[in-house]
């Protein structure tokens, strides 16, 4: 059965075209420094967006028209028809990877044998899907935040039992990653953190959030799972402080509690910014330390202070994004994952075409000019020349740890004129990324 | 003599220019629906940030490199040589205005006799430069919150002398913006506003900003002044509250005291941000009220929480900000006004011209963007459409206020299947404006 | 039945009482200021919170322990049991008033007669507990913001039938509230703005805004509905930009469209500091332009982005919103609403109690500290001299308005040595604040 | 010479007192929790704030009425004026301690051998004045923020001649330190950051950083200075992005770094804040992490986004502070530094009293509530039953880590009816805070 009559699979058109289901700029199989567009970007359909999101907000409910989910009021039934939804969508729009919570596929049961049945059923025609496609799972987590259970946390519950069940749901949803061949499984930690400090033994949680972790790499090994484990920061929402505050923040935990080697982060676009950082510093954070996982690519609204999630648009954010993730040497498990939903009022069937167009035209013409401003080492060579001075003299001294405060105390009091500061050119700069981006 | 030897006037040169002293996309001559694309910006300069400002911060000393400076210790001839600068920088950079402020054209005598003498003094110099470059002044205001007297502000200190003070200082400027025939003559009101509820009169203080700004439109008819007054709305910084919080405000402000047709505003781009907004908001807001008057050209960091008033280089809101310009009608009196400072660490000569190369030329690519979107209807097609029920039927008679309560619920009871909702397409909107934008 | 086993009324203590449900400082009939507490304070139970909400945020599903809700699944079976329920609760917490839309007593029917014929069913009850307990109605409304029939607005709809729609809706329930003797009737317009100004003609929805609230002006006056009406402001959430952005924002509009005095403004705390407003700032201009009108009594998380509608429990903002109450003579129509929810964690039903009760205390302290402040003229003394120069000399010729920019001049070009300004002593104040507080 | 006529020592008159030269609640020898209030608050000047700022704003000029300054011109001789003022200060304010930044006390001269004679000689002057009063120093720093040499960094300079500045100015700093007995050396890196990321080589500076960190540890070793070094988090200006963002972020890079042994944290309540965090929540994480340090006693406007380094007037925070303070186990080497500033219209000799007594009596407060919540167990308690889950069981298992995600499923499956989670009752707990507070 077709779900999306009348919309064919998405083409490259180029830029003048005025057909709204055409790609104007990501061309897939076009080569950029030396690879394919989609193999530098390597797009993902985030399962719960596009298949599960109904448009309720806090202060209204659904809006999304779905017709698939008019064919059948059955859960089970409803979920196996939107796993040939999703396909059908990933073909159309040359969506080559998606990721998943547990419970976006299969509807939890009254049991965790049933819940665990259910997921066994559906992981069974997703399979087959994924073979009859060739589309691959980027990356599976568990859900441990929707369920009342886990209103306190999961793995920072103060209840043991819910510790325990967390532990459980985490361990199927690593088997089902590992059947379905997960290049990557994510740790996303919505209720790991707290409403006030009055209630709160910040110390037992974050102790018992890394023993969690650890039961993870563990119980990875001993299955066998090798794809990469990622922790995903964000600041606050749903709870007042989350664990997970930011890059440095996670990057801080795994150093303290021995899990720098087993995780790297994924790193949300809209998290960056309501954490008070760009997207830019929190990939180059991640790479300077080493632990630049995937991407959840959407865009925020700066002037909102809560989770927008929105189809990112912004070319000037796109082209900086891809630029630090070039830099740091591109994509290994990890991709660009499109965790963003469609506007509540964008709720017919045609949006879901038109936001995932808009987000990998806007990474298209990011990763474009990136890789121009990268070949003609614009930023790299300004770099070069600005830090040289710690490449010769008592710069490679410092650099090379030979010298200490009494000995710059000497070279500066010998010295008397300073070598001069110079202007750091940031309005020539951004010119010149203007330049590369409107070409 | 000449003080930026070794550059020449700033020309047109295209996008693919590397010389980073040429424009690439401000061609002022170019003819942009239908007039030059100087006439639709009308750039100017703002003395303060140009002439003035050294790179002092809140933490750090000057850094600014200005050789001009160190000619003389002398304040007025410091004063004097700073014109000769400022219109050998406006002429070659094209920039045909200029904006200042009493004090930093020049310095303020021990007395107000003495002020207006060396105010008087500049205003010849500055009077012969204009004859001979063609500049023009764009708008003249007063510096109402530098001097420690204005502390607890000025029209709305709980002092009344200051207040006298203020209005004394508020005559000479314009009357000199009047000499030097200003097209407007603005309020921004930087300690109009309470650090603290607790010691403040708040309906004093308003009522006597009021009487103060009726005291001004009085005595612009005694002297003949036809320039446009503006206010300038800003939320906070310096003080904790500003009266002029935002557009929204200002209006409010502006009818409450039947001002309202006597003052249009100046809304800058980082005091919208600031406030809440976005840019084409605060535009729009003002057009569907009647009051756009000028632009303070420049952009703010969203993840900062103070005015940093960088060069606008962000083509996606000068598109939008153009945009709203053009649906207004364009500038009559106003223009856009570089309100914008080179960062402290951009110190060099060079810096000047690159921030406003920078500015210019995304101000050209908005306008040019914005000028096709509004040719080809892209927008207002798709509003018409949307809104195309209040052209008929049930809407038209709502419009043309014919119908109340009653007859809408008896016509939603005979009616049953109401019309339906359409999506709003966000998403596809923001693809088609980055078309425009990367062309 | 008894809903609320175990719980008998909640009666003052005192303050060393350890009795969780005992009011510590809330003693209803004690005498502040020549009146009794409940008088002022006209504590009000929001019915949308207490008796509907089930603890669902945007990423997980309800919490909330709430017995009676489990006795029968029928939508107004359980609708009539929430009436007992609210009513038994609202006389154990000593709630003279309540506040409510019309879809949180009664379910929504398939048709709006259906709709409307359940809302009468339930008003029957209510009108019977009303009069069996002497609980009032604070104030009604019409909820246009949850069913997605308004996911582009109600009144600001691009859609006309959806104006009509909308128009049907609060016809009712005017009808209601007014048969409920309600003091009052509210407009919140959470989808009374827009998500993009892309696809919005922000002009025709204000337009229509105005004419929707002149509609129901109108049709207050032909059934004889004599409460007052309210705007409630608020920013942002869950549109990006909302008209009624802030009580600034409202009082322009009201004057613009000449309701200004047909309506007041019901301001809630946790809205004024998402605007960027204290909630004393709020109040006090309410005050200035004659419109305040009921407070919906809530707080914040000055560090979240978003509404998170808390029980009042900072007694440093409940005394300074209470001393601001008490400064504009108090409340005629409203109260202090608690729009309000128990936090998502705090699932039991003890926890309505908790959350009421300190709520209700923190507003008792408040007001026994304002109480005093203003009975010593702590703030108004200072306020008087503080601005003395305004009641004689220059300073009176300005606020008579006898003066001009000219004789200000010669006033101080006469005077050369200024009178000088005065420490603000804002330190010293808060500090006052403090020993009033802490006693 | 006496510089505060007519001011005397301030004494504790008690709660009543009117005497605005008065402490209500500092009464320093009142013992709590078995020491003397003074003992556990260490209250210290911070020189900076109390002695050199003048008012001046980035919109204004210096508004401080000091008339100390007066007295001469010449910037040693006013140093000097200022150590006598400084001190007789502290005695009558009753501040045992204070802190420093090199250029705080002593002007830079054209050479560093200049600045560093400037500084002997005032050290001389401050060391006998330390002798005569017995006040002490809480902690020195060096000013590496405020030169234009600065502007790129200090130790993060791209410029490696700067970075032997800077280490020439730390090294004496620290000297001084040393012979002043300092319990502390603070390093707050205001220009270690970056204004954009397309400038700047984020690892080469955060690399550098670090080796200047451990130069100084080397070099304290070297001359035998024991106090304890302190790294100062705040996460934004003057930079546009710090890299001490938030204690997190410090000690992440610490223990990268190596350095965690050697470093703990000087806390300050508005950075705190500007980093979207609570201060109680950054003075647990750093207790968790066994590096609480030293404290910079101030708050900030949470409507505002930048440090406004006020007087702490908020008891609630006081409380929450000295809560998370006496848990931790309370000062070692650190204390209550007041970097705050009287408002700039607080601008009177007298006001700097004014100042320090609201935040002296605000701390006071603080400290009796949280001694009184910590003796009553009132929080500590409440985790004890909360995480009770833990201590037996299964719990216990988990945080002795004998189980893995087997034997959590197996234990799952086995049990079926899970432990009911808890309400977490903040409602409830913020009721008795206020209980505690209001007394």
């Amino acid at each position: 059965m077709e779900y999306f009559k009348g919309i064919t699979k998405i083409k490259y058109e180029g830029s003048d075209s005025k057909n709204p289901f055409a790609f104007k700029y990501y061309n897939p199989e076009e080569k950029v420094l030396g690879k394919k567009m989609k193999d530098h970007l390597k797009f993902s359909m985030a399962y719960w967006h596009t298949l599960v999101a109904d448009g309720k907000d806090p202060f209204g409910n659904a809006t999304m028209e779905r017709p698939w989910d008019e064919i059948t009021t059955d859960p089970m039934e409803q979920a196996k028809v939107r796993v040939k939804v999703a396909f059908e969508f990933m073909e159309k729009m040359g969506l080559e990877y998606f990721c998943f919570h547990d419970r976006d596929i299969a509807p939890e049961g009254k049991t965790i044998e049933q819940s665990n049945k259910n997921l066994d059923e559906i992981v069974d025609i997703i399979e087959s899907e994924m073979k009859r496609t060739g589309i691959k799972l980027l990356w599976g987590t568990a859900n441990l935040f929707s369920n009342k259970r886990f209103v306190n946390g999961a793995s920072t519950s103060p209840n043991a039992d819910i510790f325990a069940f967390a532990a459980t749901q985490v361990k199927k949803a690593m088997e089902i990653t590992k059947r379905l061949d997960g290049s990557g499984f994510t740790f996303w930690g919505g209720r790991e953190g707290y409403e006030t400090l009055l209630n709160t033994d910040m110390k037992l949680e974050q102790d018992n959030f890394a023993r969690f972790l650890h039961m993870a790499v563990d119980y990875a090994k001993e299955i066998g799972f090798e794809g990469q484990f990622y922790i995903e920061p964000k600041p606050k929402e749903p709870t007042k402080h989350q664990y997970d505050f930011d890059s440095a923040t996670v990057i801080s935990f795994l150093r303290k509690y021995d899990l720098i080697n087993d995780f790297k982060l994924n790193i949300e676009t809209n998290h960056a910014t309501l954490a008070g950082h760009t997207m830019n510093h929190e990939i180059r954070l991640a790479v300077d330390n080493g632990v630049l996982g995937s991407v959840d690519a959407n865009q925020g609204d700066l002037l909102l202070g809560w989770d927008t999630d929105q189809f990112p648009t912004n070319i000037h954010d796109t082209a900086l994004t891809m630029y630090e993730i070039i830099r740091g040497g591109g994509f290994n498990t990890g991709g660009l994952n499109f965790d963003a939903k469609v506007r509540r009022s964008s709720f017919s069937v045609e949006d879901l075409f038109y936001g995932h167009i808009a987000g990998m035209d806007a990474y298209a013409v990011g990763l474009k000019v990136a890789a121009r401003l990268w070949e003609d080492r614009v930023i790299e060579d300004n770099l070069a020349k600005r830090y040289s001075s710690y490449k010769k003299g008592i710069g490679k001294d410092i650099v090379e740890e030979k010298v200490g405060f009494k000995e710059l105390e000497k070279y500066i009091l010998n010295k008397k004129v300073l070598d001069l500061n110079e202007s750091g050119r940031q309005e020539l700069l951004e010119s010149i990324i203007n330049q590369y981006i409107i070409g």
